[in-house]
C-alpha cells in the first residue's frame, strides 16, 4: 500500500497534518474530513498555472506546519478538534482529461463512503464535476445541494470541441442528475460569459444565480440568508465549490481568468465560515489558484485561509456551539496556564 | 487610405471589433462608438509606460477575441448592439507633447464630427486635453460636463517649465473654455496635491471636487447622484475621464502615481456603468494604465472593463431600458435555443 | 557630531525634510516630530526585508522630495506647519537583537526627552519594544496608552527559544509595566495565533483586542470610538503601533507575514488620521514593510501615508482645527494668488 | 474558408508577415516557409504556460510588425526575400493530447505538401511528435535528419501513465520509423535524465547526443561539424527542433523544465543560422516558452530571433551566398540612397 | 545658486561622492570628473523607463554609500584618487526633447569647459548627441574618437517623423561634423535593424561596426585592438558611449529594446576598462538602463560597474601604472596596518 | 528522539532522500553525506532572504522527489550509490548569531565525526565559520584546505560593530587556526571590497585569491590546476564553500550581494564537479542562495545542481572512475532492459 503522493514537487501535507493512502482503508478510518490534491490544469481555457494549486495551497503559511491552527474567531483548533487527513495528490495527467475526471471521481467518491468529507484542492474548476460526482455517489443523486463561489457560471456546453473543461462542470452536473438545478446557487458572478443561451439554459434549469450588481445592491448578507434557506430545503447535505476567482483580482491575482470587480478577501472568508458552520457540509472543493500568475503568495494564503475558515466552521458546528461573531476576541478567556 | 495602426506591437482592435481608418470616413459611417489609442507617456511626472496602455486594454482578457461581450448585468452586447469601431492608434511621439495633442485632438475632433463617441485609450492623463477638446469642438465649447475619476486634481498650472503634461490637462481646459469650471466634476481626490494656491484657483472656477474623506462619510452612491444633477444641468453631452489611479493602488497597481486609499474596483465599474447608462456621454477616456508597473495585467483586465462597462451602459441607455440592479440574473430568462 | 544616517542604500530623509543628528540635540532643538529609522529584521518569524522598510517608506513617493506635502482631506502642510526632522537610522544588526532593541531605545528616548515626538519607521515589528519603552521612560511607566493595528496580537512568550521578536514585543511591555494592560488595544487581529493560553493571557492582562469578526459585525467606526475612550482613560500619551499587515495583503503585499482578510488602506488611513487628530499622540512607529515582497513599491506607498497622515491629523490637532470630513474639497476655499 | 486564427488573444502574425488559411491552399501556394502554432501545453511534465509561446514569439520585437528584418550579419532580408507566411494556430486543446497531436500532424503535412517549409511555434515539445511526422509523410520515413537542441533527450517511454508528453515525442518518432536513429542527433543534453535503461535504449537506436561536457571540451564548433556530417549523409532534408532550455537558464528563463549549464544566445544563435545556411532543412519547431516564467519577455525575444536566424539562414542559402562571418558590417556597403 | 538636484526621487549622488552645482565653477574647480544626470526617456521607439536610470545606477550597490570604491584589479580607489563630484540631474521633460537635448548638451559643455570630463547617466540614448556635442565643443568638432557599444547602430534618420531619439543621434553627430565618420566605432551591433540604405549611407560615412559575428569569429580582443588603433589616430581624445543593451538580455535584461544573442557582463567591464586605461577619455556615457524592466536591480548594478570599471581605468592611467590582469591579486601586498 | 525538521515551511529532505535526526546517530550510521540546512540570514550586510535558501535549494527540480539522479555525465547516481540523508535544518534565529554559529559547529561537528561529509546549506556565507570549523574538529585544526567560490573575500574584520556577519568567516577562521592561510584558495573575486588592508592582511596570512581578471586572463582551468595543487598540498582534505554569487548576476540574480561580472554557471558547475572528483572533500556548503530575489527559481535551481555536481563527482571518485569528459553520452551503452 504505497501512498502516490505529491504530484509536483515534494511530498508534502496541508499545514503538516497526518498522510493517509486512499488506497488503504484503514489510514483514514474515524476521519472527518480528507484533503486530496487534484493537480489538473488541462481543462483551462486561459492561463493554467493551477497545477500547483495543491502544494501552494497545503504550504502558504508563515507559522510552523504543525498540524495545528487554532482560530482565534471561531475558538476551534480544527486541525486538532477534528481528525483531518492528507491524501496526497491524485494522478491526473494534463493532456487527458477523460481519465483525469475519473481517477477524482473515484477518489472522491472512495473518501466520502468511508464517511469523511473530502476536501478537494485544484486544481483547475473541470474538478468541480468528479468532486461532485462522488460526493453524489454516496448521498444520493440530486440530494447534495452546491453553493458555488465564482465569478463564472461553469456552465458551458462545449469549449474548444470539448464537453470537459474547467468552464463546463456545472452543466455536466446538471444534466447527469448529480445535482438539481434548483439546489444549484451561485455567488460572484460578473462580467461577460456565458452568452444568453446560456443564461437562458440555466434558467430553464432552475438555478439560482447571484451576479454582483445584485449582491452590492441588496447587500452579501441577504443574499447569503437566501440562499442558504434554498440550499437547505429538501437536502442531504451541501457541497461548496469555491472558485478563488470570485475574489476581485487585486486580492486575489494568482488565478487564470481574472475578472475585475469581485467580492473582498474578507467577505469570502466570513461567507465561508458561515456557511460551514451553518451548513451539513458534504464535501467542498477550492479552485483556480494559479501560482505562477501570484505574488508574494497572496492567492495561496488566501486558499489556504478558505479551507481553514471551512473547517473551522465545520469544527465548532460539531461541537454545537453558537456563534458570535461580535463578541471580543478575549471576552470569557483568562487564567493562562504558565 | 491607409491605416496607421498600432504604435507599438501588433496591429489589433479592442477585443476583435472590426477596425476602421480615421484618413477614410467610409469606414465608420453610421458607428456608434469610435475606439482609438492615444499610446503617449511623455507627459508623466513620474513612471511612464502608459504607451502600451491602448494595447494592453484593448487585448486584455480570457475570452475569445470576437467581437462580442454581452453583459451579464445590463443585458446587453455592447460590441454588437452599438456599431463600435477601432480606429487603431494615433501617431504620437513621447518627445513632442505639443504635437502630439494636436494629433490627437483632430483625431477626436474627426470622429466626433462622424456623429461617433469616441473612446481614448491612453496614454496618460495629459490626453484628456485634446480628448475633450475634440468633442467640444463638435458639441460646443462649454457645451460639455466633464465628470472626471482620478486621484489627483490634475490641474497644475506649469510642471517641469511646461504648460503640458498629465497633471495640467484640466487646467487648460478650463482655461480654453472648452469646459465650464462649474461642470467640471472631480470624483476621488485624496493625498497632498495639488497646493493651496492650485485649489484656491479651482474654486475660483467653481469645479466640484469629491474628496475621498466627502466620498467615505457621504457614500458614493449619494456623491455621485449630486454629481450626476450638476452635469446635466444646462449641458449638450457629458465626457467621462477615467484616470484608473482613482482605484485603490491594490487593486490598480500598474499606473504611475499610485496613491492609497482609493475607490475599489467594483465600486468604479458599478458607478461607470450608472453614468453610461443615464448620463448623455458623448466622449471618454481611460487613462494612466501603465502595463510595466501592472502584474498579472490585472489593471489591464481592469481598463478593458471600465470601457466595458461603459459601452454597456450606452447601449442599455439606446435600448430605452429601465435598469434593475437587483434584479436576478436568470430572472426572466429561459426556454434556451437547443 | 556626525550623522550616522542610512544603515543601507543612500542617506536620504522622509520626503526631503530637513536631517538632524541624534548625538547633537541642537540639530533637534524645537522639532514637533522626529522621524527614525529601524532598519531591522532580525526578529522575523517568517520572511525578512523589513531591512529596507525606511528607505522605502522614506521615498515613495512620485512628488518632489521637498519637505512639503499640503493633505487635501486635513488642510495643514504637515511638514511645514509642524517641524519634522528625520535623524535617520539607528545602527542595528539584524544578527544581534538585544544590542539593536537597546540602541533602539536609546533613540527614541533621546527623542522623547527633548519634546518631540519621535516616528520610528521600522523593520520588523520587535521594535515596538523599544520604541515605547523609550517613550514612556520620558512620559510615565504605565502612563502611555498604546493602540495597535495588527493582524497578529505579538503577545508570543518565547519563539525560536528566544525572548525577542516581532512576534513578542507586547508581552514584553506589558511585564515590564511601560504599558498597562488594560490601556493596551489591538485593531484588526485574525487568522489562528496566538494559542489559547496566550489569549488567555491577554485576558489576564486586561487587554482589549478586536478581531475582525468584531470590527466586521460592529463596524470600524464604533469599534474605535470604544478603543479611543479606554485609549484616553487615565492616560498622558498614546502610542500608535501601525503593523502594515493589518490591512488586507492584496492592499499590502509588502510585508512578511501575509493573513488574508484585512482593512482597506483606505479604512487604516482614515482611523489612523482621526486617532492622531483626536487622541494625545506621543510616538508612532510604522513596522513590517518589507520592499522585497513588494510589487510597484504600492506597500512601501502605503506606509509613507500612513506617516503622512498621522503628521497631518497632528498638525491639525495643534492648530486647533475641528474636523469635517465631509466638507467639500474646495468649500471655503478661492481667490487664488496669481 | 475562415481562418482559425489565434487559440489565445488577438489574431496577430509573425512580426507582421501575410496571413493565410491552412484550409486554403490558394492563400499559400508559393510559399517559401509557413509558420503555425501549436498552443499546447498539455503535455509538460512540469511548469506549463508553453501554450502562450506561440503569440510570444509572434510578437516579441521592439521594432515595427512591418513583416520586414533585414539580418546584419546575413544581408537577407528573409521575411521579404522568401515568401513567409502565417497561417495562425492550430486548435489545440490541452486536456487531449491525442487528439492535439494528430491536429498538429494535419497542419504539418498540409504544409509540408505545399511546398513549403513548415516552422512550428510551440506550446511544449509533445509537438515535435506530429510536427516531425508530418514533414516525414512528405519527405519519406526515415529520410529526414532530426538536429534536436535540448537540455533533455526527451526518450522517455511512459509518463504518468501516458505514452505521449513534452518529455517522449523522440522516442515516438524512432519507434515509428518517421527517423532513423543514427539520424538523430542531440546537442546541448545535461542533468540527471533520462534513467540508463532509457540511454541504453538511445544508444541501442544509434542517437548521437551531445552532452555539455563533451560540448565544452571539445567545443561546440567542433561538434557541429561532426554532428552535420552525419545529419547530411544519406538524407532528404533535416529537421531542425529548437528546445529554448537548452540555452542556460539566466538567459532563457522563460520555459518550465530549466536546467542550469546550457549554451549562451549567442551560441545558439549562431549555430542555427549556420545550421538553416549549411543544412537542406525542411521543417523546424521552436518550443518550450514559457511566457508566465519570462521576465521582460527575454525568453520570447529569443524565440523569436532563433525563427529569424533559421529563416536569414535559409534565405541565404537560397540565394546562393557564401558566408563570411568575420566580414565587416559594412565592408562593401555604400552610397546610400538618398 | 541652487543645485536642482534629483528629478525624481531624493536628492543622492553617486555612491556618497560629493555634490556639485553647475551653476557654481566653484563647486567643481578641481574635479577630474563630473557625473551628470539625464533622467531622460522621452526618445525612446519602445520600452521607456530610462528617466529613472540615473539613480538606479548612482545607488545600485551593496556597500556603504561612502565615496570609495577601491577596485581589486585595478589596485586604485578611483572615488577618491581621483576629485570625482556630482552634478545631479540636468532637468528634462520627455515631452520636450529638443529642449532637453539643448539642456543637455549646455551641461556637458559646462562640465567639459572647466577641465572635468564629463560621464553622464541616461536616460536613453538620444542624449549622446549632446554629450558627445557638448564634449566636441570644448575638444574641437570632429576631434574626438567615438567608442560605441550597442546592439543598435543607431543612425537612423527619420523616426515617429522626428529628427531626434534614441536611434538616431549617431546620425545627428557625423551630420553636424561633431564626430568623424571614420572616428566612430562601433561594437557588438546584432540584428536586424538598420536597414541596408542606413548601412549603405553608414559606409559612406566611413564608421567602423563590429557586428556580433565578426566579434565572435575573430574574438573581442582582437577587434578591441583594432578599434583603439583606429580611434586614437589623429585625434585629441575618445568618447566612450556605452548602451547597457550591448550586453546580452539575460544579463541586462532592463533595457528597452533587448536584443538577444550580446556581450557578457564580464566581457564588457573587461573592455570598458581596458578603453578608460589605454585611451584619452574625454567623456563618456551609459545609457538604456531601464529600471522598470530590470530584475533584482541586476542591470543597474551592471551600470554602476561600468562607471566604476571606467573610471577605474582612469585612475589608473594618470597614475602612470602599467597593467597586469594576470597579476594574481596579492602579488606584492602584505602587511597590513593592524 | 525527534527530528527538528525544517525551520520554515513544510519538512521536506533534499530531492526526496531518506531524513536523519542528528540527536539520533543511529539514524545517519554508515552515511556516505549528510545535508544539512542553515537557514540563516542575519549576517548579511544588505538584502536578506537566504533563509529560504534550505528549502529552495532542496527542492528545485523539476524531476519526481525520488532520491535518484542519475548523471548524465559522470555515470553515477549519487543519491542511491552513496548513502545521503538529509538531517533537516539546524534551528537558528537570526538575531542571535552567536548562538546560531555555534549550533551549525555541533551540528557539522556531530556529522563530520560520524564519518559522513557533511553538505550545508545555507544561509548566509556566516555559516562557513562553523561548517569549516565543525570539520576541523574532526579532521583536525589546519589540516584541512578550502576552495572558495565566491565574488568576495569575506576576510572582514568588524562590520556593523560585529564580529560576525557574512563578510567576515574566513577571517575567523585563519585566526582560530582552523584553517592555514597558505591552503585557502578562493576562485572569482570581484569588485571593490575589500579595502587594501585588509587585503594586506590577506597577503600575509598567504592566501591565494583569483580576482576574476586572472581567471579571465590566464584561464579558468589553468587557475584550477593551480589551486588544487595547493590545496592537496600537505593537508587531509578538502572544504568546498561556494558562494553561488560567484557566478554572473544574469544567471544567479537571487542571492543579497550580486557583483556584475562572474562565472558563467556552466563553468561553476564543472569545475564543482571536477574538484570533489579529483580532490579527498570532507565537507560542503552552498550558500547565499536568496529565493525573494530569485526568478523562476533560477538561482535555487543552480544551487540545487551544485549539490548535485559534487555529489556526483564524489560518487564517481569512490567508484575508482577515470573522469572522461569528452565521451560521447552514449558511447559503451546500450542493450536496454526492456
Amino acid at each position: 500500500m504505497s501512498r502516490y503522493g505529491a504530484m509536483f514537487g515534494p511530498d508534502i501535507t496541508f499545514l503538516g497534518i497526518d498522510p493517509c493512502t486512499l488506497d488503504d482503508p484503514a489510514t483514514y478510518r474515524d476521519a472527518d474530513v480528507v484533503i486530496v490534491g487534484a493537480p489538473f490544469d488541462g481543462g483551462v481555457s486561459h492561463r493554467p498555472g493551477t497545477r500547483f494549486g495543491p502544494s501552494a495551497i497545503r504550504s502558504a503559511d508563515y507559522l510552523a506546519h504543525d498540524g495545528s491552527r487554532p482560530s482565534l474567531s471561531m475558538r476551534v483548533d480544527a486541525l486538532r478538534d477534528l481528525r483531518v487527513l492528507d491524501a496526497g495528490d491524485v494522478e491526473m495527467f494534463a493532456g487527458d482529461i477523460e481519465g483525469s475526471i475519473t481517477a477524482v471521481e473515484e477518489a472522491v467518491a472512495t473518501i466520502a463512503a468511508s464517511g469523511a468529507i473530502p476536501v478537494v484542492l485544484g486544481g483547475d474548476h473541470t474538478i468541480a464535476l468528479p468532486d461532485i460526482t462522488g460526493v453524489a455517489r454516496h448521498h444520493g443523486m440530486g440530494r447534495v445541494s452546491v453553493i458555488h463561489f465564482d465569478a463564472h457560471a461553469d456552465t458551458g456546453h462545449i469549449e474548444f470541441g470539448h464537453l470537459h473543461g474547467h468552464g463546463q462542470p456545472m452543466r455536466r452536473l446538471l444534466e447527469s442528475g448529480a445535482v438539481r438545478g434548483d439546489r444549484f446557487l451561485q455567488i460572484g458572478l460578473r462580467g461577460y460569459w456565458p452568452d444568453p443561451d446560456t443564461l437562458d439554459w440555466m434558467a430553464d434549469q432552475h438555478m439560482r444565480s447571484y451576479e454582483m450588481s445584485e449582491i452590492v445592491t441588496r447587500g452579501l448578507q441577504e443574499c447569503m440568508d437566501e440562499a442558504m434557506a434554498i440550499a437547505l430545503d429538501d437536502c442531504d447535505g451541501v457541497f461548496l465549490s469555491v472558485d478563488v476567482d470570485v475574489v476581485d483580482p487585486g486580492m486575489a491575482p494568482g488565478t487564470g481568468t481574472p475578472e475585475p470587480g469581485g467580492l473582498t478577501s474578507r467577505q469570502l472568508l466570513d461567507t465561508v465560515r458561515r456557511l460551514a458552520f451553518e451548513l451539513p457540509v458534504v464535501g467542498m472543493d477550492v479552485v483556480e489558484v494559479s501560482p505562477p500568475y501570484d505574488h508574494a503568495d497572496i492567492t495561496a494564503f488566501l486558499g489556504n485561509r478558505i479551507v481553514l475558515e471551512a473547517l473551522s466552521g465545520l469544527a465548532a458546528r460539531r461541537r454545537g456551539d453558537t456563534w458570535q461573531p461580535a463578541r471580543p476576541l478575549l471576552d470569557g478567556r483568562g487564567t493562562a496556564t504558565p
